[in-house]
């Protein structure tokens, strides 16, 4: 059984993981007959947001790895544990927290740092020429981490903002349809928009179905 | 199109919605082709569980109907305002917040009480003839809230202590495969045991789709 690592960033779209991003990806990998491996940073988040009213809330701290448990039913690893030689892929959802936790693209933009961890994780998985796949957001979070190391080609919908300033990391852009996927096969990267253009689960879901075999096939 | 009333009770397994349940509901509703009209009860959370370590967090709170906001992308309605004759349907995904937050079964057991507003608009939704469908230990809930009153038929999989504790409110429990639903016709209710005995997510995903099906169909 493949074994796919997935990425998660805390437990809300506003402040972490973009739940429904997250759920769909763990459902489209046990129907694809893989194994997800969960795993976050065990660092602070960025902030907390309420998701009711929209507003931070300042007092407020929440940590990564411990909300992100929430998604994972407890079972999950810290991930600067996580050894790439165990994993045949890694996966990242959507959501603020892919670029507030994992790295602060949506803070610094093309002045971004990235969480040295996941940065590692990534460029071992990658060396070892294992596939990647990122929705939604997280897809800057990848062209961040291979800003002048190679050209990767991937998606985040069709923002212009947002595709210029990964153009500006190094990486091609391509617009992409919401149920659609953008595949890299020379960097096994693969992306789709997700909640960047989804206006309806059904819409991340497929997309997402998509992004998940496709890794899986290269894995 | 049909409006789908879902019930959240927060988000987390430990002290709240479940979240992989309450986000296959969402799934299941959209790709039915009808709406779903997120609400949850501005209340406290019985406990905030840390979901790594499986302990409470024994200083800390949070809001049922704020964490709940986390599984509807902050559109999301306090339950205590939302009218009956606004929905077609009312579905309780599952997680401990179903028998901590709306009711306190699951610390009370026989002699729980279910909160006021959750307990009127399951009432409601019932005397107007609409369909109700429960997941995993929610259908508790429903057992209680008809205690004394009519005999439902429903299944929260296979545990006898807690077939016997419904079966001690009046209800009939039937023993039910992960993968299937229990359909109580004559009372319009749909249950299914997801994770009181998914050992995968897709063992979920199938029953919360029949359940899905099933009470659209009758709405």
């Amino acid at each position: 059984m493949k074994k796919i690592g997935v990425v998660l960033s805390g437990a809300g779209v506003y402040d972490g993981a973009e739940l429904h991003e997250a759920v769909l990806t763990l459902l489209a990998i046990d129907r694809a007959g893989a194994t997800a491996v969960c795993m976050a940073p065990n660092i602070a988040q960025h902030h907390v947001m309420n998701h009711l009213s929209g507003q931070e809330e300042p007092g407020e701290t929440r940590n990564v790895l411990v909300e992100s448990a929430r998604i994972a039913r407890g079972d999950i690893q810290d991930l600067a544990t996580v050894d790439a030689g165990s994993l045949d892929a890694l996966v990242f959802p959507g959501g603020i927290g892919a670029v507030k936790n994992l790295c602060d693209f949506a803070i610094h933009g093309g002045d971004c740092k990235v969480d040295p961890d996941v940065e590692k994780l990534i460029q071992a998985v990658a060396r070892a020429g294992k596939p990647i796949g990122a929705a939604c957001i997280a897809p800057a979070l990848i062209a961040r981490v291979f800003k002048g190391e190679k050209q990767v080609e991937l998606t985040i919908g069709n923002d212009p903002g947002t595709a210029e300033a990964l153009t500006k990391f190094g990486a091609r852009h391509t617009d992409c349809a919401v149920e659609d996927i953008v595949i890299d096969r020379q960097n096994k990267l693969v992306t789709t928009p997700a909640y960047m253009l989804a206006q309806r689960i059904s819409e991340a879901s497929t997309g997402i179905e998509k992004m998940i075999q496709a890794v899986i096939e290269m894995a």
